[in-house]
């Protein structure tokens, strides 16, 4: 961390303030310049609040060196995590096809659209069982019940399931489920953060709408921190002034995050866009930037979807994306 | 809710359509342009998802007309709300000036900040027990022992507490407290939203960093579906591209609510600027703006506080703002 | 256009406002429902105020059904443009790759950069004379000096060549230029539009960096509206709070104008991302996206740059770059 | 400026930046911590292009210690700058009041406004004759008819004016106007900046929608380098995903500026809002955060404004305002 002064900072201010240092453990290097001085802190600077010592009335600014996440740096692990889920693998390499409804809504559609996916080349089975929704009055998922409809699609065909939970005191119903999905809005949830990291699944954490990669690692720090080293990063669009797209899909979060962190990257399309017709340019242009994996809406009806039918792919769509992925994919990764 | 259809819809899918919204108990008149053809739909249309109506091949565009937030909302409840803790009023002309801490941080500095706003002329005093902090190594709050300390303040001052709830299954700990804050990161926490909606306490919202207008009202809509209408709401500042500033401070948020809802309206300067320097004129313009409240961070040793002593004031300059602010109030009010 | 009234607008009000309306022209259906009335517009409604007419007292709101621009419209011209400058052509399944750097800096730079990009397969050559630079301080491009560089490179290697323009003063300068870019920051800058929509160039106009796609359209229309139809759009990244990447590359606006308009589109990762190492997984997405071609800033030594140096490729690494891009557009065209 | 060389930098690439660092004319301090080695640039570091530095292979990060900006900075002009136009002063504890319409329409109505305003209180008049509207198809202007209307109110009200320049070859003939206006979309169009710092007029410079105070202060740069101090800074509101209002008004820029510069703050409420029944509350706040001036639109039937009419006031609006302003001056200089 380095530390500028003010021009104005007497000899004893800078003394009492490099005194405090010391007492936190860290030692000082001092660089006087014409107009400031600058102090060099050497040692473990992770506990030390870069705003607190900014607000100084001696201090110009202060600049953090080294990132406060660990668990999640590149830096301490330069291999990428692999993560396996059943015999499906991601990371390093290695390419997971997500698919589902946005919604379960029966025990016919999830089953159809689960064995339909898993023809065209999905790997794992998405569906909402907890839906997070804007409007109290909007639909909520079919909750508990779907839970369990979800797991009857997983024993059908064989594919791991990923859904999304809302509330720590639901993880006994999540037992089963392979994949646990902390969505947008919860990303700085830090309590149900703690709660996922002391499970033992693996968790695939989406980025929230004004959050920079910065804090999308800090939270998936939380994860870790906790003894969950299973985290998968999804990066879903964010909230900006343009208003054509749902939201606005930052494709550079990709080889960004790649240069941070050694976790595997998800690319969500469908969220992203809010537009059918927006998924597979999307979802290719991810693919080539290198995205470890995608999560695309499919239903089997869009247009009687309860929630996000806008977004969802027929199978038949799907089918057509799938295959053109498999041919980006043979490109970039030869 | 109107719906204009593509100029190529044809007349049979035209009508299937009609049907299918009549099928949902709405009325549906017909307007017939020149390239296309608008829908006017009549009823209750709150259950209707917009963005389903809007994925549809030959609808061109859906706009809702009237607001899905209903117990919010003005327009049925044309009175201010105004919201009694203990003897302190908010809303309706009432002002309540909330000061204390970011952090309770001991026994000593929680008592001594209460007494010393309390004497500036605060009403109700703040403190945080349970921190959500971006970093899993910073400081996460006294938690438990926190909020005893805090019941302890308002024991010795006659203060109304406020303070943060990160956690549902945390509310028995919260029986004793005045208003129960939502932090932004929890705007859209569903589950707790849900679990405030349900107690009698005072809930006071804070707007999301990303989070509209709309979607704030939505979430106060969240609560109050559940029987609880005590919500007050707060602006603390939006993510934007400037970065001078922790946020940007939105005041314009405070006319555009007041046409739009009854509930009281309160601006917390200090986590939106981020920096002591910005309280006092921040402060002062919302209450200008017509602000029901200030929620100010005060602390009597910000350059050792705990967490956030960037933007607490002293004793001293809450003192001088409180006066200035009464002042402003005379202005406004008369 | 679609007007709806308050629910307490009287029949005079009502009848006053459709009378004004049809003294503009236009002819009004009328549609009244339980709680508001709806005014539908037919005819030509893009001399109408929008925001005029929702200011009215009367007035709940007003939505625009059909768009303001028409020359650039998809609607008015379902085919794309196809845009030939010298022998290359641009749009409708022909791709361009425009590469070179930032800033044309000597006759030895820019003649090495322009025949190393040829033989990489680069198809046009751009190069800075006239710079745009936050700092007054900061250099600002060899200007008349690097116009005449430019063309020699244009001279010695066949190439067409693509500079900005940043005054209309200068126009007679470009006489021998290929393409004029019109930078982000003068989007709109609507007499330099109008300047450069009188001249018979190939037109490349940049996104701004806070500007949605319907504005960019907008601004289109502006050179169009003068008679010049060669309109290349570029997007180059928008403003976000992300501060990782200096700009955030909006790649869904690739499939986003394709659907509103007939006219080319290119993308430049490299302003967008302002880093080297991002450049090339955000070329390869581009190209997967549907994009009708790069712009990629090429220097043969980037750590002497005059400037932006932080995102220019080697020669190298454009050739490698330029080699999967050319893998990825079989894919896609395939 | 600060490097931070990565952990990996040999000794020969180390020394071999520092030399180039001294062949610019700097001394360079080193300060070698366990994982990074810091150096410490003194001198004129204001021809360094930062993100070069930071791009190259050996460095982690580069911080900047010394704004760009001179003429305009704080540091070096400690005195707030007092701008006289005619007997009106602005800045330095006086305060402007800037009223008028949108744009320029006829004799009778700039005149009748002039007069209404004048008599309520306003020091400045306003007016639009050059408009920068999106769309070509949009209400240009008066354009040169539009200045000289604007002229012969000047001589019957004793009023100086403020009007927008959109090309430098249009100066001639704003020879007698007082206050040349930048708008927001040509804050960065520095070919103009140049043109009007040759001049010795009064510039008012609008903030761009999508740019940072310190971006503001630097175009306030490129007018000074020319010779022309007297210019004005003016937030007019900034783009973000709000839709309710037209942009957010950035009120902290007051204090932040402040902070940071000697030169005088206006706000304009009426085009950051875009409601008429926002501007009252947002001006109000504006004054009580310590604003020089305001810049506030007026028209005598905004319902038929041939621009903006949605968010001007009726003099009567205006004469209720200035009233409150006056007060709330009163306390805030106090």
């Amino acid at each position: 961390m380095i530390t500028v002064l003010k021009g104005n900072a007497t000899d004893q201010q800078r003394d009492n303030l490099i005194r405090w240092f010391e007492s936190q453990g860290l030692r000082v290097h001092i660089s006087k310049g014409e107009f400031q001085t600058v102090l060099g802190l050497v040692g473990d600077t992770s506990r030390i609040d870069e705003d607190l010592v900014a607000a100084l009335d001696i201090v110009e600014r202060v600049t953090r060196v080294t990132e406060k996440y660990k668990a999640a740096n590149r830096k301490f692990h330069p291999e990428d995590t692999v993560i396996s889920i059943g015999d499906v693998k991601i990371g390093g390499g290695n390419f997971a096809m997500i698919a589902g409804p946005c919604s379960v809504e029966s025990e016919e559609q999830i089953l159809g659209i689960a064995k339909s996916v898993r023809e065209s080349g999905a790997t794992l089975l998405r569906g909402g069982a907890f839906k997070p929704r804007t409007s109290p009055y909007d639909f909520q998922g079919m909750r508990a019940e779907g839970l369990e409809l979800l797991l009857e699609a997983k024993q059908a065909t064989g594919m791991p399931i990923v859904t999304e939970i809302m509330n720590a005191e639901h993880l006994p119903l999540f037992e089963n489920v392979d994949v646990i999905q902390i969505g947008a809005r919860n990303m700085q949830n830090f309590e149900l953060l703690k709660a996922v990291g002391k499970t033992d699944k693996v968790i695939l954490l989406k980025r929230g709408l004004a959050n920079t990669l910065k804090e999308l690692l800090m939270s998936a720090e939380y994860i870790m921190a906790e003894g969950n080293e299973k985290v998968i990063l999804c990066e879903r669009g964010i909230r900006t002034f343009e208003t054509y797209t749902r939201n606005t899909l930052d494709l550079s979060a990709i080889p960004a995050l790649r240069e941070n962190t050694h976790l595997p990257i998800v690319i969500d399309p469908s969220h992203a866009t809010g537009k059918a017709s927006l998924v597979e340019p999307m979802a290719l242009a991810a693919v080539a930037a290198g995205a470890d994996g995608l999560m695309i809406e499919v239903h089997n009806d869009p247009q009687n979807a309860l929630c996000d039918g806008a977004q969802s792919l027929t199978p038949e769509q799907f089918e057509k994306v799938a295959q053109k992925v498999r041919k980006i994919r043979d490109v970039v990764a030869s």
